[in-house]
């Protein structure tokens, strides 16, 4: 039978044509939104695999349209009683469920405060849709396997999608809809996912590499290993792998690089002979054919521009982490005894 | 023989002492520095042990201070070669070697853009020192270790006299003066530190939790245990553990939870049953003692107040790092084939 995160996985394409089919069109309203009353910033509010969404706008927004984005750190507001300044800024809250009541709190504090807000959520009925004065709904349909994956690609689009309120780039439509296809290629046609599958099933730990662009790939695959499997995953920036946790890699530690078509991959690139010799068992996540490395690889059809590769190359975690739970005996829809929602107040 | 790791751990007293000596007077020269030219936020900008200071600034400035604060990510400009945006802002690195190349180059941009810049950092010879127009230097003193612990604690303490900087609390100083003692009874006078040390030297992963101030320590610790040990520890909010990564607890898998005097720990705490009921070993640094709950604690000669907290709790991190590295027999000063500065363009 086939198992809702499969079937979830599956979704991906359609989910993204979907939204890119509704939100395309909101551009120029987000824009007037997101610039209006003097809003020169933003303030992204997020958690869990949202938060690693966040993580990406954190990089693309700077890199491609030059706007400063700062993370928020919600327990500011909830536990020590401080409302962020944010008199030039627009909030951009990301919660597939939108009910973190940390997130909402700081969504709520803005609007009160006369800022625009917008929410990105899956729930447009959620208390933080509620709370906020503009919504995007993913409208992902329900997302009934515990680990997150097509709410997560499409929180990546609808990011990938709002760079284009402090850009205009003519050509960023037609890259954005080579999305859907990229991602159904992704999943059916990528190789090499058995055999990295097999060799993280065998661990209990790992660590995962990424940067820039692509740090959230890093950290998301390393999430969804560690909810899906229950070997314990870290994610680093290359650098700061090096700088001290690199002693832990050895032998029996995989370590998983995201390696796409992009700028930041270079640098990744740089750490392989270090863990080589370490003995890792190392797996690429795209990019290029390295000797004694494994490499899990996407067809040309999947190739998209450098600044959307976060799409797909987190495909290949999702395929990886789903295999080697499937190796290990889980239960996919119910993995390591969890439940969907988490409430941080 | 003393290893060069327990002769610097012991040195984090005097360390604390002669800083603040020579950092309190100054702190009227920073601020009319850290807020000219129409500054009135923060860019931080940091790497590893360092990165874990900016995470205490990142918390602490927001909410003792009311300073936005943005965390630099330095790859936008050495991968994407995107400038951030630093017209409001002063920009603050952070970094114990002052080498990191990737740190240097966002604050000589900064400088070239006439932005004000301070580098707190061990070396005052450094390019980052030369980069930056304003240096405190934490003189620390000669890190021979490869695990960075005093100069952490150095830079922890430059970051709360900093918060000086946007607020004017005539308390701080003398709560600053208790910081030093309170160093040297974390060093000498911690109680459970062997008892937690074999908890973790038994194991090959584990967890560290932390929220807001402490977050810091929670990285900090993790980072020490993985380096010194070579067992890999990641480290997670409450949350941000619940909402999947705790698949991964288990009987043979600790999870070490910072819970200081301090208003975060009442939310690290409510992780505590669920960690529990999945047979983990749950040691607790600091705070309350409760049933099968391996507490790490300091006697209350160690007391600070709750904001700076960060500076005891991390002794207790390190002395357990330092004490279960040497139950599974590595050369502590030279652990994991690891050597000291890591360069990344």
């Amino acid at each position: 039978m086939t198992s809702r995160l499969e079937h979830e996985i599956g979704e991906q394409p359609e989910v993204a044509a979907r939204l890119l089919d509704r939100m395309l069109p909101l551009v120029g309203d987000l824009r007037d939104h997101l610039t209006s009353r003097g809003a020169e910033q933003v303030l992204l509010v997020a958690r869990g695999s949202s938060d690693n969404a966040a993580r990406y706008a954190q990089y693309l927004w700077p890199a491609r349209a030059g706007v400063t984005v700062t993370l928020a750190t919600p327990s500011l507001t909830t536990v020590y009683g401080r409302q962020p300044e944010v008199s030039r800024q627009a909030v951009v809250a990301v919660s597939q469920s939108g009910r973190s009541p940390d997130v909402v709190a700081v969504v709520e504090q803005a609007r009160a405060a006369g800022r625009p807000t917008l929410a990105v959520t899956n729930d447009p009925s959620s208390p933080l849709a509620e709370a906020a004065e503009v919504v995007v709904d993913l409208g992902a349909g329900p997302e009934r396997s515990v680990a997150a994956t097509k709410t997560y690609t499409a929180s990546l689009l609808a990011v990938a999608v709002l760079a284009g309120v402090w850009t205009d780039d003519p050509s960023d439509p037609d890259q954005l809809h080579r999305v859907p296809e990229a991602l159904g290629e992704s999943v059916t046609r990528a190789s090499g996912v058995e055999e990295a599958a097999d060799l993280v099933a065998g661990a209990d730990r790992g660590v995962s590499v990424g940067r820039g662009l692509n740090l959230c790939t890093a950290h998301e695959t390393a999430l969804k290993i560690t909810e899906l499997t229950g070997a314990l995953v870290a994610p680093f920036s290359p650098a700061d792998l090096m700088h001290g946790p690199v002693a832990a890699v050895g032998p029996s530690v995989p370590a998983l690089l995201v390696t796409p078509g992009e700028a930041a991959t270079a640098s990744v690139l740089e750490a392989v002979p270090e863990l080589r010799r370490r003995g890792a068992p190392v797996v690429l996540l795209g990019g290029p054919t390295l000797d004694d490395v494994h490499r899990v690889g996407l067809p040309s059809t999947a190739d998209l521009a450098g600044w959307l590769t976060p799409l797909t190359s987190v495909v290949l975690g999702q395929l990886v982490a789903w295999r080697a739970a499937e190796r290990r005996g889980v239960d996919v829809d119910r993995p390591g005894d969890l439940s969907k929602v988490t409430l941080t107040r």
